[in-house]
Order: C-alpha cells, then structure tokens, then sequence
C-alpha cells in the first residue's frame, strides 16, 4: 500500500524522521548521563512508545490514566504521571493499575497526597511521588519551599506513598532557582530527591545546564511541529508527522480549501495553521470544521482539484488527537497502521 | 448513577435542555414551512440524530462520509453531504453508500461532478446533487451565476447525477443577493432548484426571510455554545453541553487548575475558555493539553481542591469531537451513556 492509496485527511508518519528524532534526544541525555522520558501524550501509540524505550529511554510519561492503560496493557511498566490525580474513582483506578506496573506520581498539596495514600492503603496498592515544584509558567506545582520540605516529609510518612523526588515543568534558566532552592532545602531536611524530573520541547538540548536534574520528559521532539520551527527549537526537516489533505475546491484563482479543517488540524496556534510542503507559499489562513481556507496567490503553480498535500500542523500533540489511526510511511510505502490506542480517553 | 459518581473530565449533555432546543427551532421551521435539516457534526450521536427527526427534521446533514457510514448503520436514510468529495477511494465508498440510502452531495465544479458521475455510474449508483453557491465568507461554492447554469446544465446531463438544486452555507441578509440570482437563472433557464438548502446558526431564527429557502441545515442548536452567547444568539440557559471537570490544583488564592485543557476543550475560540457554570466569576485564562488556568480572584468563595463544575464550552461541535463518551443527564441523574460515534472519522 502507498502513500497515493489512502484516502484523506490522513496522520502520516514519516518513521525515518521519527527514529532520527528518537534517536538524536537520546544520544543528547546519554552523552549528559540523564534518563529520558518520552512523554507519549504526543503520539499516544504503544508502537512507538517501545521504540523510544528499545532506543534507551528510563521510562515513560503519561498524563491521564487512561493513557496508562493502554500502556500497561502494551507491556510498558514504568511510567511516570506529571499530574495531581484527585477524586474517588480516579483513586481507586490508580489503585488498580499501581499493582500493574512501577507507577509515578505527582503531587503538589497536602490533601492530594493525603487523599491518593487512604485510596490506596485501603486497596492495598502504593505508588512513588514526586512533589511538583512551581515554574515560571504559573499552572500548578508548589510555590514555597518551606512547603516543599513539609509535604516531602508527609509524602515519606504516608504509608501508600514512596518518596521520590521533585518535578518540574518547564526546567529552563528562568526556572531552575526554585528547583535549586527546593532541592537544597530537601537535602538539609535529610531527605535528598532520589529523582530530579524536568522537561520541555524548547529546552531539551539544553537540560544539562539544569542543576541536580536526573531525568528528562519531553514529548513532542518524537514528531516536532510548527510552533517548534517558527520558535527557533525544532527543524523543518524533521518534522514526521503531517496531514495528508487533499484540494476539494479552488474557488477562485487565490483560493483553495483543503479537506483539513479544525477537527483534523485544530486552530491551535492560530493563522497560519500549518505549513503545507508542497506548496511553501501557500497560507493557510482560516479553518472551519472540515475546511482548510488557503491563499495560494503567493505561488508559482497553484493546487488544483484533487491534489493531495501534506500538512506539517502547528502543535502536533492536540492535532494527532484528533486522529483514531496514524500511517506509518517510510518514503511512498505504507509500513505500519497503528491505532492511535490512548487517544480520547480524557479521564 | 449520578453526576457524583462521573470521573472527570466527562461530557454531559443535560437532555431536557437538549430537547428543548430541538423542539425550539423544529417549531421555527415547522411555523414558516421550512425543512429542517440538522447536521450532525455537533453531537455525532446516532441516538440524538432519531430525536431530530422524530421532532420532525426532514433528514440530517453528515460532513464527512464516515459520518454518513455511521448514521445509515443506524437506520438514518435521507442524508446530505455539504461537501466536495474528491478522489477515488472517497468516491468509490460514497458509490457503495449510495445503494444504502437517499443521498444527497455537493459540487461547486464541473471536475468535481464529473470524476463523481464518471465512479458512480461504474459502480451502478447514483446521488442527489446541489450546486454550492459562494457565500460572503468566501469558502468553496460557486462565484458566478452563469457558470452555476452551466454547472446544473452539467449535472442535468450526467448519468449519475440527480439535479436537486442549490445550496449556500451561510444564508444570512448579506449572502442572498447571489443566492437569489442564482435561483431565478436556474429557474429561467428551464431549471428551477427544487432544494434551496441554508443555515447557520446565528441566523437560524431568521432564515424565513431568505428567498426561495426550503431547508435549513444547523448543527450547533441542540447544545447551544459560549460562541453563540458571547455573540448574542444562543442563551446561557439553553446551554445543553457542558464538560464536567475537577478541579486538581490550586496553588495560589487566584488560582486553580481544572482536569480540562486542549484536549478536553480545545482553545477554538480564545481566552475565556468557556464558561463555569458554578463560579461566573471565575476566568480560564489558558489551557494546556490537560490544564485549564483558572483565575478565580474575582470569586467571592473560591472552588477548592477535589470540588467539580461545570464548563460551557466555547464552540461545542469541537469539544464533543474530543470524546469518546457522552453522558446524558435528566437532573443529576445519568440516563443515557452514548458513544459518540461518528467521532474521529476523518474521511
């Protein structure tokens, strides 16, 4: 089967520049004696989840538990969960999967931490924690490190939980003073984070320069993107994954739709959504739900009517979200058909 | 089962609201002798499709052909696609669909209509075909009035093609000039359109005073959105899809994170990220995949760790793309568990 036989839009793998990408962050963590771990929110493929492990990775991380599931259930059992897992029935899922595999969380408040250990003490399970340490970025993490000595000190007290260390995202220069902070004061307290976790696309050639770090999780160097290539950190040339579209009208001589709109590109990132290979000059300037709004007044030759393009989107990880089965390609030839197995399972 | 007993994120659809929204503009159309076309893009529920025609919709509008696969499984015959569908693969799978019920297409060119005619008529099918006309949002459709003749001359012609009419996506006071030209050339030239197809949802309460209309196709009525409220035609309080989110974090006294970001909502639409329902003072400011930012400085209590709301979302067809399940409520009681099952089926 080749690229021609498949009908559009399809998620098109290009799997010589995905083991290039594979390849090139891991030699960077070996080099610099840190573990990686893939964060597989970006491909949601357990295929490609082994391959990043049989190429060196420590692990791998997940953000939602049904993400884990399908992990687990493909053979993957150290996985890392960068995110605060609350309520009930959350709880006592986790409970299930942690006598699954060798499960990580994070945690970054007292009632998390409390609430995760009776759910699963109840249930008899237990999982290693980190504490997540506030960034730059404001989302969630510990703003204090006089609370970080105190919520460590709980976390090694709880009897479900294993003290593991800290997390941060993203671990960049602007960050590392409260993740420096953090840990020293952890060390003073007697207890040293095993585990020093940091992370984030645009810094990942830079991770060595983060103080006491021991592993990295970076999920979109995997397929790299558009927000990447127009923010200076990733290259045109390696990007893997595109949409493959094809031309359904051309209204006028400046105007074409591709069969691409929001719900296989999303707007993310907005105007211009993606880069289009074959026609550089062409602007993708507007998405509805099922059209692609495309200026092609810039170009030399113009698409016509059933052309098929491929479409580099703007932020991968929400695009192949979209998608329930990705194309692995190497050059014309089709050589895999993955389900994309996590995609979808928000909870 | 209750709401409570939900993990979260979740969509629910609260179905009494639903139903009267479905009711609302059936009454409309019914009042002014308009067909009501529902598309289906909004909700891809099967089950909800029935409701719209046992309300009395004279058929549903499918965007892409998985879609159409799935409603005619369900037993929905009178179907159309408001869409260019171009290639081989695509036409030779709508050539099998069309032997399984009473389809209706697009075309806005004559290469479009014959490469159909041309597969069809190999395969021993054939389909109704509407002639898009360009609106003023200048997507597909045709631009000029004398190539809309010689395009239903076209299809008049064409073996396996049925002349049923024209069609304009949106049909408001500033789009008719062109919709109302194109009628009385078809009509002079001895082709009067049988089917004048409009629509979109901010107009849908006044699609009676569009010239020559027989239908009227929106999607976004059954659940209403933040999109439609912030522009003034849709109501809070007829608000039918809401996503149910927990919030995990709240580092700071201004801030909390909800278990719903990009991949739970999308950011369509921008900053505010939909709308929560228990707290209208709260703003989420950014979403990251799994994050919603919440500022909740302006709340006179502040939502705490572990409680759950509510969120409206901005543009409610994308939103429901992102979910495998949904859950229908009457109160806070879940009576009905619907796979959305139209979703992800990009081709």
């Amino acid at each position: 089967m080749r690229v021609n036989d498949l009908d559009t839009p399809a998620l098109v793998i290009d799997l010589d520049r995905t083991e290039a990408n594979i390849q090139r962050l891991q030699a960077y963590c070996d080099q610099h004696g840190l573990g990686l771990r893939p964060h597989i929110k970006t491909h949601k493929i357990p295929a490609l989840a082994h391959q990043q492990l049989r190429a060196g990775a420590v692990g791998i991380a997940c953000q939602k538990l049904g993400e884990v599931e399908v992990m687990l259930n493909a053979g993957i059992a150290d996985i890392l969960i960068p995110y605060n897992l609350v309520g009930q029935a959350k709880l006592e899922r986790l409970a299930r999967l942690a006598r699954q595999g060798r499960l990580t969380v994070s945690v970054d408040h007292e009632v998390v931490a409390r609430d995760m250990s009776r759910v699963l003490a109840a249930e008899g399970a237990r999982v290693g924690a980190l504490i997540e340490i506030a960034s730059t970025i404001e989302r969630a993490g510990v703003v204090d490190v006089a609370e970080v000595v105190r919520l460590a000190q709980l976390i090694d007290d709880l009897p479900a939980l294993d003290w593991r260390g800290i997390l941060m995202y993203p671990t960049n220069a602007d960050n590392i003073s409260l993740l420096d902070r953090a840990y020293r004061a952890l060390r003073d307290a007697g207890l040293p984070p095993p585990v020093v976790s940091g992370g984030g696309s645009p810094f990942m050639l830079r991770q060595a320069e983060v103080p006491w770090l021991t592993e990295v999780r970076v999920g979109t160097y995997i397929f790299e993107d558009m927000t990447g290539v127009k923010g200076g950190y990733f290259s045109l040339d390696h990007c893997a994954a595109t949409l493959l579209c094809t031309v359904v009208s051309a209204p006028t001589a400046e105007r074409v739709i591709l069969d691409g709109g929001s719900k296989t590109l999303t707007t993310e990132g907005g105007a211009p959504h993606g880069h289009i290979v074959e026609y550089p000059d062409a602007i993708i300037y507007k998405l509805n739900e099922e059209h692609a709004y495309t200026d092609v007044s810039r170009c030399p030759v113009k698409p016509t009517i059933g052309e098929r393009v491929h479409v580099i989107p703007n932020h991968v990880c929400v695009a192949v979200n979209l998608h329930n089965v990705a194309y692995g390609v190497r050059g014309d030839e089709i050589v895999a058909v993955w389900p994309v197995a996590a995609r979808g399972l928000v909870q």
